[in-house]
């Protein structure tokens, strides 16, 4: 490894991160490589997770939150994670005013999606955070869609996770039981000027108060107008309330403890299962496949086969 | 394997359906066992993955196609999937709804949710689906909360895959950004009674007609407002012409295989890691993610060790 490269990246200077993380998303021994050598740097930024549905305003209010944050003197990047590939350039026109809304601001900003495997989007976020961090960002923040599997992972990576909500989202009983309570830190009902803010924001503060889980942390219920920066300042304050609760009950640690545990498992999986079929030709595997679609052997069967070669 | 209850399931007996979901959920040796007996009668089924953010309708679009399809004579099945386990009863309140809804109908509903590791969920859900095949359902409606990883895990598993928007989710960038339009073979905009139906329609048709892909078949976007049961009628007629344009283009065995792929590979990781971490101790374990934390040794220096072990 290309130890100016490393220097370059310790710096922070924006070329030489967007060259990392590009070779993070690539993958493969390069991406591991790098990830080697920028290991011992890492561990110092705070990682804040922001989730929501679509139409709730998530990328309105990461620009807002990132633009506070920055006048509050942190180093900020925006990881924005949509494991849902676009047709067109949908999503190109989306991240444009959004790079133009940062421009100046010393904010960075990468756009992650992947049109290939799941896992492979997962593990390369996971390597971004470590190089961001490693950059010297004091805040990474890293937005996904929910509601799905998607948060529940981030917010294994998290150490402060924001739940959105919108007005019109909160105030039915599916939308809480899906709600996805147990993981946010902080709620916040974004676009707070339109009808049914207050009884979506009655609706949360009455599901938490039902709340059987009795850690001491009671998340926040905040109401916010992204595109007017409204309510960023008392957002901000939250999370710092919210590193001070979890430095002081030592669960930031406890948090790293679990990302790493998973991180781990699954290396090993992907790395186990890679070293298992290397001798299987495709045609083979292809073989199997067509005994379990014809019934005439079940998944079972052929893993043991499989196990026992 | 007792045989007797082989058969009963075989013979859609409710009380030996719903026992059998139970032994698939807890997971194990014995969930294994009943899916290598039911195997051998399963792929008869046509699954049906419905997908959509909180807030569109989904529960209440699901009940109101089972009935649709009930009325055609088709023996139906429905899995709802909710990965985000909820506080409290706000989920089981919601289901009583709906069973209430169902009762007296035929058609057969479970929950399945997981506080736990959510690829067990998967699997879970993959065997119920097996389950339900082998005892004679004709149609299985798989329901999950989008949009997210969860989503394109069900599109690998249905036949056909519906995507739910409602007014005021699709006609901004962001939700057709998230819009996971690239799984769905049919569109639904919900609640199609509420200002802006048209505009999400159009803007939904607008980003279909810039599909760089290919493929011959176009999603319809349909409208319904599944509390009034309209648009059943429709939308089954959708679900009917997509089965037909798959089994004449060889679409559906394809569908199976890339199924069966992606859990053979899953079942093999589970084994394969089970296996190999089978003597480590829990305290090795812990050391191990002790050093990754305090930055002493990476990640990929732990797993070469145990991969070397």
């Amino acid at each position: 490894m290309n130890s100016k490269f490393i220097s370059q990246i310790q710096n922070g200077e924006p070329l030489a991160v967007a060259r990392a993380l590009t070779r993070v998303e690539r993958g493969g021994d390069d991406a591991r490589n790098l990830i080697r050598a920028l290991f011992p740097y890492t561990g110092r930024a705070d990682i804040i997770g922001i989730t929501g549905a679509p139409g709730t305003g998530k990328s309105t209010l990461v620009n807002a939150l990132a633009k506070e944050l920055c006048a509050r003197e942190k180093r900020v990047a925006i990881i924005a994670v949509d494991p849902s590939s676009p047709f067109t350039g949908g999503a190109i026109l989306g991240d444009r005013f959004r790079m133009q809304d940062l421009a100046g601001t010393g904010i960075f900003i990468r756009s992650m999606a992947s049109r290939g495997q799941l896992g492979g989007l997962a593990a390369a976020v996971s390597d971004a955070i470590l190089v961001l961090d490693a950059a010297g960002f004091d805040v990474i923040l890293v937005e996904t869609v929910g509601a799905g599997q998607g948060e529940v992972d981030i917010a294994k990576h998290a150490h402060t996770t924001i739940v959105l909500e919108a007005p019109g989202f909160g105030d039915d009983i599916q939308a809480i039981k899906a709600g996805i309570l147990e993981i946010a830190d902080i709620l916040v009902v974004n676009k707070a000027d339109r009808d049914g803010a207050n009884a979506t924001v009655a609706a949360l503060q009455m599901n938490l108060s039902l709340n059987p889980d009795k850690r001491a942390w009671r998340p926040p219920v905040l109401k916010t107008i992204a595109l007017q920066g409204k309510g960023m300042s008392e957002l901000a304050d939250a999370i710092a309330k919210h590193k001070t609760y979890t430095n002081e009950n030592h669960l930031r640690v406890k948090k790293e403890a679990a990302r790493f545990d998973d991180e781990l498992r699954e290396l090993l999986k992907r790395e186990l299962l890679g070293k298992k079929l290397q001798n299987v030709s495709d045609a083979r595997w292809q073989n199997w496949i067509d005994e379990i679609i014809t019934r005439k052997r079940d998944l079972y069967a052929i893993a043991e086969e499989i196990l026992n070669a």
